[in-house]
């Protein structure tokens, strides 16, 4: 059986629907946004302002303004965990940028499933990389919102919101954006490895709004290891060197197969290796945390 | 005096303007979205993604994602105390669903006043359920994403963020989505009651942001029991037999009518009796919360 | 250099594009929500289901709910803050209004720049009220939301959205909204003073999220005292009269000129004096706040 990827998945989507035609003039050409701003001042209605000022026709829309301040590794997994699921054409804004105003480049990017990013250059990229068919660098000085020139520290609402709503709008071309580029900055991401029968991957995040743990190991290396439903598992959760988590969890389908509070190894909605409590939070339970350093490892019982 | 339903509002609304015909091509097509799933990771955003790639042209809308986690009681108030203020023909998609993956059925259903809502069969339309014109039981093989079937976890964006646009942009008919039903889920409420002077009810929620609490006494029944603008009234709570608060508050038309920090007793937006401080928060100074085994008592003093 | 206000960054966008002419029917008629009534219960959709209730075109956004309950200063600022990235036509609707139900007024408004905002008359246009070329007082009695008659504590649905829906659309002309007015109330701002070479003014607002401090000092002012970039600044930050913080602190272009940590002057993104740490928190590092009685004070080292 095939991993099914977000991608894939909104390909399925739109091959039964023929209504997105981009330049349809009856269509929404859709802008997303995604900040560490947070929402409880006028930062993101600034930047939404600027959009509609360049195309009063876009439709905005939010992914999330609540990555954690600076936190661009959960700003890249938040990221790739959705363009997926969005139509070509969609562009997405994002700025979680502790280096603004530093010498750090700005990006627009196109992925094979043709969804454009606007970002800076900090490893917002990273779990989306092998899906880009184009990179530019965007000309700051260039491209920016007329009469920004004296403010130095919102390139969100001077560039990324501006040049986002250029692209979305078709009123500039991603090749006019500025130069081409091969590389971008990618945060140090741990592949998942199978290894004298341990399976091994980190925990690039969690599902932070009920705690379960997201690991980056797909479900098929699971049959690799021999594993299928109802088997139990072994399961080592590393922070470092320090062993946080060690139990055995029934691979089911869903929360349900188990009594509430009770644990369970399943496929979470990207179709990775997840864990979680019944009605209760895994990663408050057993403090748990994700990103760099967190690190998990499953054995046959 | 007739009590205003918040449909009876809708309707009033509704008939002073007529450009809300469906099917006009110049038309929004309004989709609401209310879950538990908050709004600091990629959930939302790619239940929205999924409802545009059925129909990019469908308007988009946000009721709450802060329903506490598996809350199914308070996703309920919230649901109804909403659904008569947005036109016939929108439709809500509504998950709070603590068994997801378990056997509950997933309904599509119809409000007496044209509203449609997709939702888990888990009580979430108790309050609503004497308004339904129509119950169906969503078929989740037929009307599921394509290339979502190995996906178990996800079902507010697999199953019922895609129904709901097809439903919201007319390529579905409610009578297609499955078998029709009679009985649904409900939760246990307690009906008001006037007996020996004591005209007793629930507390089903909180006005959350400001700390007022909110009883199912509509505002006639204070007219029974002989109450009028400006009495006095002697309010008790209770936490299953515990008495929590008593107290003689005023019965006015708003905040205003008492000075700062004091009580009084209102009758709410959707007016039925709620109580507050101005200025400040009743519910945290006294310790009160909402939902099963918490009622009031109001007598004549 | 001339100190370039929002509003001027407004119409430097406008001019270069012409779609945004009002009455096109291809146009979406914005109208922008600010509230204290946070997202996690119904209000904030019952007011948009009343909006479209009105016309379901309409385009509706939000720019913030998160103003602290009652808190009019905060609510003023992120106005000012946000008005004028919006294009001309943009209708306002802001509630924050710690006086429901008394006697205060209702105001429709229109900027130097024609944006509108329907708000209670409580201080909220403080900031703006230089720029206000139009002010009417709304006759609640005639404007309100059909069979809203006996409901006296949301005034945010059953007028506020209701009228601004109807402005935004086209349906109501602001002049017809009830009697023009000459004065409105405003909150006590303390100017911006430059006296004895030391530079003052308050602190009106924090930026939040990441808690930076922001005065009300234009950035031309720093030229006037005879300071440019590279210069060290002496910096007091007093509430009332004991002082909270006092240090030195560089004047440059972003917190990327300085290392981790470190603390800098800099000119904000509405191009007026602003200190941050580079990736750590100002206001919480060193217990400053904002609003009445913060100031600031600057001097050459």
């Amino acid at each position: 059986m095939e991993s099914v990827t977000p991608s894939a998945m909104a390909e399925a989507t739109t091959s039964s629907s023929n209504q997105q035609t981009l330049g349809n003039s009856n269509n929404q050409q859709a802008l997303v946004f995604m900040t560490d701003f947070g929402l409880r001042d006028g930062a993101v209605a600034a930047m939404k302002g600027v959009a509609l000022a360049v195309e009063a026709r876009l439709a905005l829309f939010d992914l999330t303004h609540e990555i954690p301040a600076f936190q661009v590794w959960e700003g890249a997994y938040r990221l790739y965990q959705t363009v997926g699921y969005w139509q070509a054409g969609t562009v997405f804004v994002v700025v979680v940028d502790p280096g603004v105003g530093m010498s750090r480049k700005s990006l627009a990017v196109k992925t094979d499933s043709g969804q454009m990013i606007v970002c800076p250059d900090n490893g917002l990229l990273t779990w989306l990389a092998p899906k880009l068919q184009a990179i530019y660098e965007i000309d700051e000085e260039q491209q920016r919102l007329p009469g920004s020139s004296d403010s130095y520290t919102f390139l969100g609402r001077d560039l990324y919101a501006y040049v986002g709503a250029k692209l979305a709008s078709g009123q500039l071309k991603l090749e006019q954006i500025g130069p081409s580029l091969k590389e971008i900055n990618k945060l140090n991401v741990q592949t998942p490895q199978l290894h004298d029968g341990c399976l091994s991957g980190m925990i690039p995040v969690l599902d932070i709004q009920f705690g379960n743990i997201w690991s980056n190991i797909p479900k098929h290396w699971l049959e690799q290891l021999g594993l299928s439903l109802g088997d139990h598992i072994d399961v080592r959760i590393l922070e470092g060197e320090v062993m946080r988590y060690h139990g055995q969890l029934p691979y089911v389908r869903s929360f349900g197969a188990v009594a509430n509070g009770e644990g369970l190894l399943y496929v979470n909605s990207l179709l990775d290796v997840a864990l979680g409590l019944h009605c209760d939070n895994f990663a408050r339970r057993h403090g748990i945390g994700s990103g760099v350093g967190w690190s998990i490892e499953l054995r046959r019982v």
